[in-house]
């Protein structure tokens, strides 16, 4: 899986040269809109690159919504065509909160919402990312608006950076992490929503550092999809996400960004990230196989 | 605190009225700009007949982010108009990410950011509300450019929906609870932003749901400001709260969306609003004194 978090700052050249050539952009926009027209026509190239490498996509909202509405609007357009594509889109958006304000947030990325005004429609992703610090109620209405639209969630269970020992790791008293817990709450809401394929709607994030901690997650939650960041800059090898794929070949999907987008420099950007994105393929349906 | 939660199907007449009656607003506008318009006028009407009330706003991210780009271009507007009026402004997102997307964060809400493109300006809050499930690494970007631009976060410590119980309430091997561990690293990250006034830049939100639970996270972040929701709807009567104002005035800051907005109906809703709020802030005030 392609992660997608466009830096304005590290964005491939031809996509610069794009944006300066294009006849309706000038001087009247702003940096933030002139920057999200260089974000979106990045994430087409990089697409154009890799996306017969990939069965998904994974745009990280931090970036897009630090270039606020414009960012949202280029946001809107890359997930449209990572969809005629016919990749799947999952929104790093790490999402959470309280019942009403959780439906809020699936208006905002699953079906179409009936107002007052007409159809709300949504981004129209496939799944979102959230977090499950508030609890089952918090993440109730996500389930039920991404199921009702044949989408699904990856709930956050064991991150892949450092600080993530800080409160993931913590034991409880009755047994268990913190990170155990939560991916008891992943199979337990995911058992409603089991495919044929025998894998749940409700997936988890479960970061590639530790393949000891991946083993006894994936006990845990025998059905969920397994999101794997980790790979690359922050570290993991693939080697180390086997146990992902006990369920199959669909039971993990690795995600990498940085790894393939910046793969090469200059004009060989797009060669070296297709190279990069095929080697990741490789390694990772050789896990399985 | 007034939160702004703003639902397309339940804005104050006149913000209809008014959005009708736009001469530039019609048919070629979708669903999504239309309630956008209308959520900006509702927020504005809102504003004028509370904000006297008022010492800092809320809103809701969720409300607007399901607007897509045009939702976050009313957004902008409100936080403008909520500055305009010399308020304080909380924008309530729950954000959380690793480090390098937790800077991303960062720049879409405080400060501006140098990029090829020129400066591009975040919406420039005074203070998030972010999720700390990710541990210490992923606040810290947050609390630095928070802390660089004068303002503040609001970490997650316990929140007031009921199934806050399921994690934050675990008790962990070694003592306490999550809830008491999350207070202990919002006491620690707040220590280098304690103001003259004893009060640091990292509060907690501490759901206004129970005050024996209130009394301890208050020992456990003696500088914190705590943003107390779950007054009106969610169950709390103010005199729970007590325990927050034990550090002065600010200490705490009860925040009430629905009780306030929805207060009146019809052409009564600006009063009503006004008068719920005015009764709110004499109860608080009564708290401290």
């Amino acid at each position: 899986m392609l992660g997608l978090d466009p830096d304005p700052g590290r964005l491939w050249p031809r996509a610069l040269e794009i944006v300066e050539r294009d006849p309706k952009g000038g001087d009247h926009r702003s940096p933030s809109e002139r920057a999200a027209r260089a974000v979106a026509a990045h994430c087409r190239l990089v697409l154009e690159a890799v996306s017969e490498c990939c069965v998904a996509v994974k745009p990280q909202l931090a970036c897009f919504e630090r270039l606020g509405a414009a960012g949202w609007a280029a946001l809107a357009e890359v997930i449209a065509d990572v969809r005629d594509r016919g990749l799947v889109v999952i929104a790093d958006g790490k999402r959470g909160d309280i019942d009403i304000s959780a439906r809020a947030y699936a208006q905002a990325f699953f079906g179409a919402t009936e107002s007052p005004f007409g159809r709300l429609q949504s981004l129209g992703v496939d799944a979102l990312t959230v977090n499950p610090l508030l609890g089952r109620d918090s993440l109730t209405p996500l389930v039920d608006a991404a199921r009702a639209d044949g989408g699904g969630l990856f709930v956050l269970t064991r991150t892949s950076n450092p600080g993530a020992a800080d409160v993931q790791d913590q034991l409880l008293e009755g047994g268990g992490t913190v990170s155990t817990l939560l991916a008891r709450i992943v199979d337990e809401i995911g058992r409603d929503g089991i495919g044929a394929t025998g894998l749940a709607d409700v997936g988890a994030v479960t970061g590639a550092t530790a393949p000891d901690r991946l083993e006894a997650l994936r006990t845990a939650m025998p059905h969920a999809i397994l999101l794997l960041p980790g790979i690359g800059p922050q570290g993991a090898t693939g080697e180390e996400l086997a146990p992902a794929y006990t369920p199959g070949r669909a039971g993990g999907l690795v995600s990498a960004s940085r790894a393939i987008v910046y793969a090469g420099t200059g004009s060989a950007c797009a060669g070296a990230a297709a190279q990069a994105a095929n080697t990741l393929r490789e390694l990772v349906w050789g896990l399985y196989s």
